[in-house]
């Protein structure tokens, strides 16, 4: 079975008007993706952002929870908390894995926009349960990845479409129902 | 096709050592699922809670975004936060269901702990897609409904399982995955 690796990146993304700029690290994104991937077993959750003092603050937030006064008060956030690893930007992500690993990851990037080939939720589980290189999701925050990071990417997901053409889901939820097609065969 | 509607409720849930207890109303919870519900067309998503202080919070919250400088800011909380309802606790929320469909709902409650008859994804999916009574998903908030909700209910859902057995998912996670998997066949 392929390992699987989630990275949450602050640079460079899009805002609305799309500039290309640097978000804020959301604490709830860290707790949120954190649980996500302990339950679904990924290999590890990195939060990606040029701004080291960003860095140190989940650090911080982290070694609260696995060894401050929150690892004895709620040790579901040390189990989850134990996956987060701290990047400066994608490159460093990419690295980290294939030190890991031995291979470089295939990158495959989320998006809520449509357009291009994209890749099926099927087509990457089937992926996953073969071995094989490493896979690395990538996910954008602020309103999404950058056309040069776009074009890095082997691969980009399909996105989620609901009931209608609204496709405006948090980080946080598009991670979770993500996660969950990639597990759960249909 | 049956209506969906939602609600959160932050009493009578239960903390981490299963007291009674009233949580706070949590500003990403409201935004993030005000999303999935204008994602996936529910008929409305009630925020409950019996403190008046924190509805008019809400409340507030949703006027900034409706009507204030943030309805041009960023027009996409707008579209979702329409959606939003306040009302003081489950009771209220039944009776505001049954006055604008003119039928009580059927009360599915949502649950991480396993136990008991639980209704699967696909025979609730079923039941939506045909005419029938509303259906009302309930979500408890800190560590979930208490006893006593869960009695009153019609169905409590299947819990989410990942790989392994942590179950300890954000609601906002939780309502990400089961509002998909009510969504999409398999």
């Amino acid at each position: 079975m392929a390992r699987l690796y989630l990275a949450l990146l602050h640079h460079p993304v899009l805002d609305k008007n799309g500039a290309v700029v640097t978000t804020a690290v959301t604490n709830m994104d860290v707790h949120d993706i954190a649980r996500l991937a302990r339950t679904f077993e990924l290999d590890g959750f990195y939060v990606a952002t040029p701004v080291e003092t960003l860095r140190r603050l989940v650090q911080r937030i982290i070694h609260h929870w696995e060894e401050g006064w929150g690892a004895t008060y709620n040790a579901t956030r040390k189990d989850a908390l134990a996956l987060v690893r701290l990047a400066p930007d994608l490159d460093a992500v990419i690295t980290d894995v294939e030190r890991e690993c031995g291979a470089l990851p295939r990158l495959v990037a989320t998006s809520a926009r449509d357009g291009g080939d994209r890749l099926g939720y099927d087509a990457l589980r089937e992926r996953l349960a073969a071995p094989g290189p490493p896979v690395l999701l990538v996910f954008g925050t602020g309103w999404g990845l950058t056309r040069e990071l776009l074009d890095r990417m082997d691969d980009v997901l399909e996105p989620i479409r609901g009931r209608g053409d609204y496709n405006h889901l948090s980080v946080r939820s598009a991670a979770a129902i993500i996660l969950d097609r990639l597990h759960r065969p249909r």
